[in-house]
């Protein structure tokens, strides 16, 4: 497909995670990527070299010749930035979960969302194919360019306005960061009695897996499920030296007994 | 390898997800499945039917002249069973995760514990090769035999205590069970809002991958992770309509809070 108009280059404001792995994503597409910006003058230096871009020194020194500006910045210096921005022609993108749209309103109408609903960790890549690019814009051209430009990078693109979008990012915390904190207990239990956290990897695949399959509701099993009560008594008191984890193992088997058997 | 007396024949009691997984491993492995026994009479008959193997009516009935004869039991069924038998020269082994090899003390000291670390749902192949085979007994020949027939099914096996084995369970529980709930929270917080549970997948399969690769602790980001308090306020708010799901967010939120920055 040949489209005269749709974006070819980009400038980066952020150096984080976020501003890596879609660079390396975008480059990786042919995007040509153009500035970089950061506060964080070394962290810009390092950006430009490994990526090829210019880094420069002020957001109002970004080159106003550039098809997208991509907000990579934290949650509450979204507005900030935009506001202190100089577009000129350029589309200015964020790539917040939780920010909304409007935040960008004093930018201009060339406004739009461009993120990623993926967990990203400097040290581990992503395969950007199947992560959902969550496009949002009242520009209509604008929203058509975005969602080309994250055609580029992924199979899985969605329009999603800013109230879905801050529900997914909640959902999106549940399912990432909070069991990842189940993980983490797990991991701690087991590492104070000197049982290998690996041995929980093939259930922790495969639990991830099984809802690709069926329905959470329909995967749910275990003793609380069950109501088995000599089991779940013999856990809490294994879990007597934990009093913290003892209290997130109650609530949480209190919910599910309450769901399946109330 | 020849070994002249490795188990070659195994009878099971139970039907369920763990007899059902654990029969279809064993007769790939070449194993010969001789006896089924259930009180749930239609199930035995399905379940000799689909495996080749003969079904009977009674503990009693189980022929003698087997290798081992595996207790496939609720978890608070296993001691009664185990002592109902009339086991011959078979070694009578436990699946559970959580019950003391003790329990079958009174059957003889030829009993040890079999116990596959992982979910299974009827609906789901399991890929038992990595599968974690927890094996336990007193007798040294029929801990030799139970590790060498779980070696035929995967290659993943580890002499595992019986309180090592309930700390695993009580893990296991929390990073599938407790996990499975957090997908279930999310799935009902994006169905009422009509959007796709599966954009969360992407999502779910990288947290569960990344902690093969990096401690959970490492793995930790998000919002409670940052102690960024404009966002965890407006999820809050998101869940006044779920206040158990509210509960949840906030224990768990208030724990990594204190984990990451206290």
């Amino acid at each position: 497909m040949f489209e005269l108009n749709d974006i070819r280059t980009v400038s980066l404001v952020g150096t984080g995670n976020v501003a890596t792995h879609l660079a390396r994503a975008l480059l990786k597409a042919q995007v040509r990527l153009l500035d970089v910006y950061s506060p964080h003058r070394a962290h810009v230096v390092e950006f430009a070299r490994a990526f090829g871009c210019n880094p420069v020194s002020s957001l109002q020194d970004l080159t106003t010749d550039v098809d997208l500006v991509l907000l990579c910045v934290p949650d509450d210096q979204v507005s900030k930035a935009g506001t202190a921005l100089s577009p000129g022609r350029a589309i200015v993108a964020h790539t917040s979960g939780i920010v909304g749209l409007d935040r960008l309103k004093p930018v201009g109408t060339k406004t739009g969302v461009f993120y990623p609903l993926q967990t990203f960790s400097k040290k581990r890549a992503v395969d950007f194919s199947a992560v959902p690019m969550c496009i949002e814009s009242h520009d209509p051209e604008t929203f058509d360019k975005l969602t080309q430009l994250a055609y580029k990078i992924s199979n899985n693109v969605v329009a999603i306005s800013s109230s879905e979008r801050e529900l997914l990012h909640l959902t999106a915390v549940m399912v990432n960061n909070f069991t990842n904190v189940l993980y983490s207990m797990a991991n701690d239990i087991l590492n104070e009695h000197k049982l290998n956290f690996d041995l929980l990897l093939p259930l922790i695949q495969e639990t991830a897996a099984k809802v690709a399959e069926m329905s959470p509701t329909e995967a749910q099993t275990g003793p609380a499920r069950r109501n088995d009560s000599l089991t779940l008594t013999r856990h809490r008191e294994l879990l007597n030296r934990f009093p913290h984890y003892q209290e997130i193992y109650d609530l949480i088997t209190k919910h599910i007994i309450k769901t399946y058997h109330e």
